[in-house]
């Protein structure tokens, strides 16, 4: 395949994450390939980790960026089910074998051979529901907790994971408790995103006072912290679902196996799954809320996510500001 | 209710865990109690770690043990399902509501108004299969391992608990992998207890050969050790369970959302679980492995209870040798 497509981004060079132009060749449209023309992009705390190589994996110069909207501007001959013109998105992988189990389930991200990431991988191309928003979504439908309205739902951390969690949780029906380190949030979690429930994580009584009340959690809080309390709140048999990216999980065995609860890891999620959950959030109109930003402001809305310093998620108008 | 019986037992009086002989008395049989008289008493982890106050939480002087088998000497006037001369047996509680939903789905160790244990408790009377059996065979039912022959089932530490879940493991039709960090229990493993394969948990050369290929692990090891290493051997959606002691479960968010991966704890089971047990253990002669020893051997089972040093369950013949 000849490279015949001069591409621009913005990327990291080193470890300092800093993010600057950069210009790149693309292979030319392959007869199963999409073409697309990116319009926006969100801001994921993963751009922060592979960026800043948090994981000591990271393939410099690395452009971020794996929650993508665009147009598609053309198809391979191959191509039948999208057409020039279509309104399409790109989330964390762009390629998996399609043929293993996992690929068969609909787990392509599970992919045995390794699914091709959007980022920070060789032969790879790359808007917030396609992170952010299935990240939370498909855990949920997992743990089944689209099929048991009444029961209760713990959102750690409301970023942009946690505010589609709570979105998500209140479309199921769920009575959701948000806890947030944050009082500056409360008004907007109950009011705009209708959470039931808030609670500053650090108030010790009212911690307390929900001891074995709840039936999942889910964790997106990006930063380390304490997860004994939180399992304490779990009823038997609950359930604590870790999407976020702290560095490490620690807790005390009891914590597990006094109520029989489960800790349960997920990341993104199969494109079935994507694909139910964009229907589903079409629907029942389920939006993330965003701020738009031109690209020039990439270094600074990184460090805004570090800081929590976003409603809730960063999407740069690629179209209009990439030149 | 009067107390009207002299008792016997093996006390802890502090932290040192030292056990002696101890007098206390008990209640009179009431109108729904059975009243048991001891022959057998299997020695478990646990009882070291309330003996030595481990949990912070132990209530001196401890008449440790919970594995307990007898012979029904005396029955309350609404008795109906025990007899005198019933051979009986007592895990690790004796009572609970009744009347909650655990309770009423035979959960009793989840009872919401708390179980009352057999040891460390007020109010509180109490072999090997009703500590260590039944916290291997619960989560094993819970998560369908009986119901899916040729899947793959990694157990970590060969003692009292690990060499039940091989037993039952092998009952279930699985492939069974033992870890263990002593050489000395391979012949054991492999030929008399029926294991498929044996890894040196060090050999890290061997680990990594296994890399994606269990569906479930068991941890028995009452021991600190990784678990990034045990995880890692998971297939997609595996799952750990821990039933050991470590003082803390410790490992890299990674480990569980690459491979959506879970971590549950278990300890002991209902009453509905236990009796299936039995009658599985029965029909298929499942039978536990133990040293018979006299109760002045006690704190020397305990200390090779520590060291690992005993296949694979120490049992007190109480009869014979408590006077």
């Amino acid at each position: 395949m000849s490279s015949s497509e001069d591409c621009i981004g913005w990327a990291a060079r080193d470890a300092s994450g800093h993010l600057s132009p950069y210009k790149f060749n693309r292979r030319s449209v392959g007869d199963d390939d999409v073409y697309v023309k990116i319009t926006h992009c969100g801001v994921c705390y993963a751009d922060i980790i592979w960026t800043r190589n948090k994981f000591g994996d990271s393939k410099y110069p690395v452009v971020p960026g794996h929650e993508i909207a665009g147009i598609v501007t053309k198809v391979g001959s191959n191509v039948k089910r999208f057409n020039v013109g279509d309104h399409v998105g790109v989330g964390t992988y762009v390629n998996s074998c399609r043929d293993c189990e996992y690929c068969e389930d609909g787990q392509e991200h599970q992919c045995i051979k390794g699914a091709v990431y959007t980022y920070n991988r060789v032969d790879s191309d790359a808007a917030p529901l396609l992170c952010a928003g299935i990240t939370v979504y498909s855990p949920m439908i997992r743990h089944k907790m689209n099929q048991q309205p009444g029961k209760s739902l713990g959102v750690i951390g409301l970023g942009g994971l946690g505010h589609m969690a709570v979105k998500f949780g209140k479309a199921f029906g769920l009575n959701v408790t948000v806890f947030s380190t944050s009082i500056s949030k409360k008004d907007e979690a109950l009011n705009l995103l209708g959470a039931d429930n808030f609670v500053i994580s650090s108030d010790q009584e009212q911690m307390k006072g929900l001891t074995k009340t709840l039936d999942f959690i889910i964790d997106t809080a990006s930063g380390d912290h304490p997860f004994d309390p939180y399992l304490a709140l779990l009823k038997t048999f609950g359930i604590l679902v870790v999407v976020g990216a702290a560095s490490e999980i620690k807790f005390s065995p009891r914590s597990l196996f006094f109520g029989l609860r489960s800790i349960s890891g997920s990341a993104v999620g199969g494109t079935k799954d994507i694909q139910e959950m964009i229907n589903l959030c079409a629907e029942k109109e389920i939006y993330p809320k965003i701020e738009v930003i031109p690209i020039d402001y990439a270094n600074e809305a990184i460090e805004r996510v570090i800081k929590s310093d976003v409603k809730y998620r960063f999407v740069i108008d690629i179209e209009n500001s990439l030149k």
